[in-house]
């Protein structure tokens, strides 16, 4: 059982992870919470290169240094914990990278036209990025990703708030122009209604007790021991 | 003109980048010397990363590292020299991640075997791996590699007299088994086979000023402002 939440900063996913593994540890189960970046020793420290303002950081190298994070997360923790039977619930995962640096950075269709930067290799239907995050995680896919959708100037509104609340300056990601936040979430958006098998769309505006139990009934019918791609 | 180096541990590329790069400023030009992983302040971070031993490095996570700090070293110094007109040298470049990572920990053929994990992408001749480093370079190609040839026993040899002299331990890279070091020497003279037009492929046991010598006639007849690939 590997369960990911998508959604714009100020979604809720956090909120709604917490919630969820409480509610499997009720009931007895020994859930695996993992946020991206991070998650394992060296993703941990691939995020504090991503999260330092002082470095320069090329759009390329930044979808490649979440995707190292990534590999070493699912390598370290999340297989050996899905062999063991035990849930996964993954706050973002290579969704995010296809929505902020796929669409955010504008990286998914780059190169694409020009033959000699890898143009021609996305016959098929399916992008370049989507079989990348597959070699990445070596075939790993969620079995249900929850996407906590929010307008992203609500989203925008409720980062301040929080932001005034804690004295807490915004992050790289966060600190991206509107158009930046328009991108990403419309990049959810496209891929929830291609992937409708995974993808789980909530209205990030519902009561958090509302979308908890809408993401628990999704849950609880998911097979025990379902490592969706193996 | 951009110049990669490349060849086993051991095997005098850094003499011969240290060498050549005198010649081109003996002759008025300015080079930018790189050595990878680094060369960039977020490159030199994930070679920190990649050079510590405390932590656990899936062979994934690794080929990611390697070539993020390749994409930010790419973006940040050498499309910026090339632009300027100087020429660039590289101790080490994609080819070492074909090699170490591709064909040495064996990821160049991993998952091609099933579709939910990428395979079928390989048709028209070129690995995905190819495809991957030239997504990763926005298509920067080098004018010339020279590999610099050696017995990987050789090498050994080579390393144990050299760590001997200066009481330092192998790194994570040298420290591989016989046949890691055999399969990265084979998957370079595979290389050179396949890029005739980029190798220039050397004796490493000639003497230095030999190796030099045959390097600075290579290079001399490089067009000066080639920027190989776009």
């Amino acid at each position: 059982m590997f369960v990911t939440f998508e959604g714009i900063d100020g979604s809720g996913k956090t909120t709604q992870v917490r919630r969820l593994a409480e509610r499997l540890r009720a009931e007895g189960r020994d859930p695996l919470v993992a946020r991206e970046p991070g998650g394992a020793a060296l993703s941990e420290r691939v995020r504090a290169l991503l999260l330092d303002e002082t470095l320069e950081v090329a759009p390329m190298a930044e979808l490649l240094l979440f995707s190292a994070a990534r590999a070493q997360l699912v390598e370290e923790k999340i297989r050996p914990a899905l062999a063991a039977g035990r849930p996964v619930l993954c706050d973002r995962f290579y969704d995010s990278t296809t929505a902020y640096q796929g669409a955010g950075r504008a990286l998914a269709a780059e190169g694409d036209a020009s033959p000699a930067a890898g143009g021609g290799d996305d016959e098929g239907g399916e992008s370049w990025l989507g079989r990348f995050h597959r070699r990445v995680t070596g075939g790993l896919v969620p079995a249900r990703t929850f996407l906590l959708r929010l307008d992203p100037e609500e989203a925008l509104r409720r980062r301040e708030d929080a932001q005034q609340q804690s004295s807490t300056a915004p992050d790289r990601m966060e600190a991206g122009p509107a158009r930046f936040h328009q991108r990403v979430a419309d990049a959810y958006d496209a891929l929830a209604a291609r992937h409708p098998e995974r993808f789980c769309v909530l209205d990030a505006t519902e009561p958090p007790e509302a979308l908890h139990a809408a993401i628990w009934e999704k849950v609880a019918s998911l097979p025990r021991a379902a490592d969706g791609g193996r």
